[in-house]
């Protein structure tokens, strides 16, 4: 067989202000090239040890079970449902944007049986439709719903869904996949049970890993199942043998060594940034970004009350063509933003304020490009 | 919450020479720190095309669906059983270490009925047992077995068992994790029909990526199942939306950039290498270890007709304490090797020399740390 005549990849030099993945600082970038080192090498699991410490105060949580996966968001997604959702149960779940459909998808192929909280895209879920969904199914044994919805910039109050859920005996999982690091998420304060996030958003790290966190409830699930767990890459009770306990290690998988690196160098830094002083950032340059909006005369899609920060929601004004803008600002200005996803695909931009592109410089880059093309 | 007070961490430089990952060549560390691009990026999807033409070539295949999972080579296994095994399919499952007994797991939580053909641990798959299994379960729909025992060293025929597998119109699962570029492994020639092996291994690159490649036959399979695939992230109907084709591509999941920036590198390695050559590298290196622990006494556990080349399994000489000779090997010369897995635990050391390993100032450095040691 002839063997192809491929070059090394060099990447063009982009700035990166749509969904994810967010510009990646060069300190990051340096530590993914340090030398890779075995899995199971005393010097990983000290560093593995860190990273168990590091993420637990990015999550603001105590939980012994938090951790990365060794996989995108949505595999993050995937353990929590799998681990938690035994054929039968019922879920109530709540859609107001893609990955809440996506949550409702991995229940049904969980066995689980779902109960579907229907919010307009752009909303955030509605507490009250919550409340009546456990009033008629009493018998719900997990509430799954979206933080920070990606696909439309709203933000969901997950202390009182948690709230309601806990109410009726019932765990809940959150996608807080563009949250982490950009918005307060306090997992013990507000008694989450079952967190997923993504390396690639307000950690500014390369995508391809997962932080998640179990809560001792959520624990005490998984111990009473009477199924197996049906992903074995997945199975939290593989997965902990590995990463629970730094004294009793067994072998599950590879983990992904650099891509780790890469995470423990992005939750340092946020550890010297201080997680409060990375939320007013994201606060504040949200202001910056929207005051710009307000001069270019573009629209918000969700209202102020519900607003994420780090994902900033636009209509694309009318007479616009959506692909051809998006393309110049990539091709001449190498400026990435987001096109709308599912009942938004078309109709919206999305500008990303996330981790290292949530900066005054990209900021005026962005608007000042997207003056010129628009 | 009190910030942790962790600095950056700065690994240990070691020489890899277990079971993988193996020594990364800095060229490829060097292109996992080159800049993040989006993942629907134009040019990230020219180096997607590209990747997968590499991987073909790795690979000897022209097989159309030939990508990287985005995650270790447990989910690449992960992805060729939930995807070609259906609840109450015979699958029938090879099992002479430690990975065909992790295929057995797989098959068992699909809903798969398997059927065992158990082979010494150190010896290859008896294709005398797997046709007596088929005559007895013709209605077999999976034939599952490991090229390259990871765990004991030993080579199977994987010619001969897909050829019975056919016969009995079964599709034949084949885990390569160890034998992708470090022995000849021809997909197409050998007619298999769901490949998964993994980044770390005789390519060199970090672990967490799994390249796979699925036949056409696997596809009509696909196409025809009457269930759900039971992942939602490993779904190959819906990765291959993403995979698939350049022209049409829609959002699965967020790729991991960085990591596969490294595997591309690898191929593009590889492909200057030659394959050819790269398989005589690694049987000519194999002959200098031999030799060298023939001089030091340690007895092979693998008969030399199926022994591979890129990983030697020995017998830990009597009188020698396992755990303390591998630390000293670690602390003083900071070289890995690997432990016995399974039944061999405490019995066997695994040497790897498997890419940028499989070269001789590693074999002198390892000869001679070991004949300090022992």
């Amino acid at each position: 067989m002839q063997k192809p005549n491929i070059p090394s990849f060099i990447p063009p030099r982009r700035t990166l202000m749509g969904p994810g993945p967010s510009d990646v600082p060069q300190r990051i970038l340096d530590a993914m090239a340090r030398p890779t080192i075995g899995h199971l090498d005393p010097a990983f699991v000290d560093m593995m040890e860190q990273m168990k410490a590091l993420l637990r105060y990015a999550f603001q949580t105590e939980n012994a079970l938090t951790m990365p996966v060794s996989a995108p968001g949505s595999a993050g997604m995937e353990m929590c449902v799998v681990n938690l959702v035994e054929p039968g149960d019922k879920v109530i779940v709540c859609r107001n944007g893609v990955f809440g459909g996506r949550m409702l998808e991995n229940v049904k192929r969980t066995g689980g049986v779902p109960v579907v909280v229907d919010d307009a895209w752009g909303a955030p879920v509605d507490t009250v439709k919550v409340e009546e969904a456990f009033a008629a199914n009493p018998d719900a044994r997990v509430l799954a719903f979206v933080h920070a919805e990606t696909s439309t910039g709203a933000r969901s109050d997950a202390q009182a869904l948690a709230a309601i859920a806990h109410k009726y005996g019932a765990l809940a999982i959150v996608d807080a996949v563009t949250s982490l690091a950009g918005i307060p998420l306090m997992v013990d304060e507000w008694e989450l049970d079952a967190v997923y996030s993504g390396s690639q958003k307000c950690l500014s790290c390369t995508p391809g890993l997962s932080p998640v966190t179990f809560s001792e409830r959520a624990i005490a699930r998984l111990k009473a199942r009477k199924t197996p767990v049906q992903s074995w890459f997945l199975d939290l009770n593989l997965v902990l043998g590995y990463w629970g306990s730094a004294g009793r290690r067994t072998y599950h998988h590879t983990a992904p060594v650099n891509p780790l690196y890469g995470l423990h160098e992005a939750l340092v830094m946020l550890a010297e940034e201080g997680i409060e002083n990375s939320w007013a950032r994201h606060a504040h340059n949200h202001e910056m970004l929207r005051d710009g909006f307000e001069v270019l005369g573009l629209k918000f899609v969700v209202d102020q009350h519900y607003r994420l920060p780090q994902l900033n929601t636009v209509y694309i004004p009318a007479g616009v063509d959506d692909a051809a803008a998006r393309t110049r600002l990539l091709n001449e200005f190498n400026l990435e933003i987001g096109a709308g996803l599912g009942d938004l695909a078309g109709k919206v931009w999305r500008f990303g304020l996330m981790g290292h592109a949530s900066r005054t410089e990209n900021i005026d880059y962005c608007l000042s490009s997207l003056k010129q093309v628009l």
